[in-house]
């Protein structure tokens, strides 16, 4: 399994009339989440993007428990708990200290940028991520 | 059932580097589309939230299956296929000509902004929206 | 001298806990408001991109006067009153009904999108747009 | 003078079809350098929101020499000239590296948020700030 952890505050930029996050924002911070937890596995999705390879979002779902808020600092836990194949699915829970505030998935596909046809997941990133997924895959 | 339909041109500020419409922007399409379903029958969400309701996302999905690119015009359908209580489901489907490029759902519920506490459908809206479901009443 | 104007519906995802429209979402409006002028004048902004040319901004100025504030209906006037050469100066009045809220101007400089470098505006633009300064260029 | 700096990596969704940082985004940079130069002089601007003071901006103006692209690591200093009045005045740079990618300024007014009427700089900022200017009110 794959695990990281973001901080970022909130933005007026990215609050609401209610005074909340506005519910899409989040698809932002999701974003952030999964780019960091790459980055902290060796390899930078810009760098991906170099290599002719992009990663659009296939599904987005979130359950959202209470409302961010103007200036909190928040956490949001993101994890994969299976080796990509064609696909690669990103778990996120959002929290403001220990309360959760909401969770969700997204899927990720792999996409020639060239072509615009799905693809496998990069060699490249297959060897930075297989130590990580080592037991489930002995099982 | 509750039916409509708009039409929104994209924006450059919503796409992204891929060219494509940014996943979390989709968020606000729905949005638009909810709230004119809303107008079309006889209820503004701004006249709801000056009432004391609001109405804050409970849950969003969406499936992506093609990207939306800069200056398409789309047309988002939204349908509400059972008389609201605590909660109100919205579904969605987004084309560009008749090409389908996502579909997606949110749940909302009522809230009273004083309190910040769940409260049923208000009557007003209620009597507004019942016309439409009759058939599923007498069933 | 080009004229036009847009309509424009303040959407929940453009407020901020002020519930006002936040300062920066002005730019995407002001955008919108140009490239319907383009279009009005013959001019898909999209097509120039297809020719290669792009239209980054070069600044933009804006003096806030009142706020607007969610799903307010707001007119966004734009104007350009002397021919383009290296750069493109529009100006923009946005309005709620007859009360100004916001004035701005953003100048938009022509680059080729396969070099980066800085071009002339395109001849199939200046054809367009020449016969609007006609009076200006005779005397 | 005030002086802060901030640093800001730019999110896939604030970039656009050009592959740059959408033109609008700066303002949200902006937004997180002064309310940061505020929180490190001892001031959150949350905590005058919840004083019944809100700081909407006034005037806002950007000139931009060249594009932040994705993924870059942005430095925004932020600086403050003058003791606030009615008014307060931050002037902003975005740098990469050592590169200068733009310069902006903004006003903010200080407002009641109870009135909406504009209000003198509160006494518990002022004695904050004081401090940074006296050797320009000696003068």
């Amino acid at each position: 399994m794959l695990k990281s952890s973001i901080s970022v505050r909130v933005r007026y930029a990215e609050t609401d009339a209610m005074k909340f996050v506005y519910y899409g924002n989040y698809a932002s911070y999701f974003e952030v989440a999964r780019v960091e937890l790459l980055r902290q596995h060796g390899m930078s999705y810009k760098a991906l993007e170099d290599q002719g390879i992009w990663m659009p979002v296939r599904d987005l779902q979130i359950d959202y428990l209470l409302p961010a808020l103007y200036d909190d600092e928040l956490t949001v836990n993101v994890c994969v708990r299976s080796l990509p194949s064609t696909r690669m699915k990103f778990e996120y829970e959002t929290y403001r200290g220990d309360v959760l505030l909401n969770r969700g998935t997204t899927t990720l596909v792999f996409v020639s940028s060239q072509s615009g046809r799905p693809t496998r997941c990069p060699e490249v990133l297959m060897q930075l991520l297989q130590p990580y997924f080592e037991s489930e895959i002995m099982e």
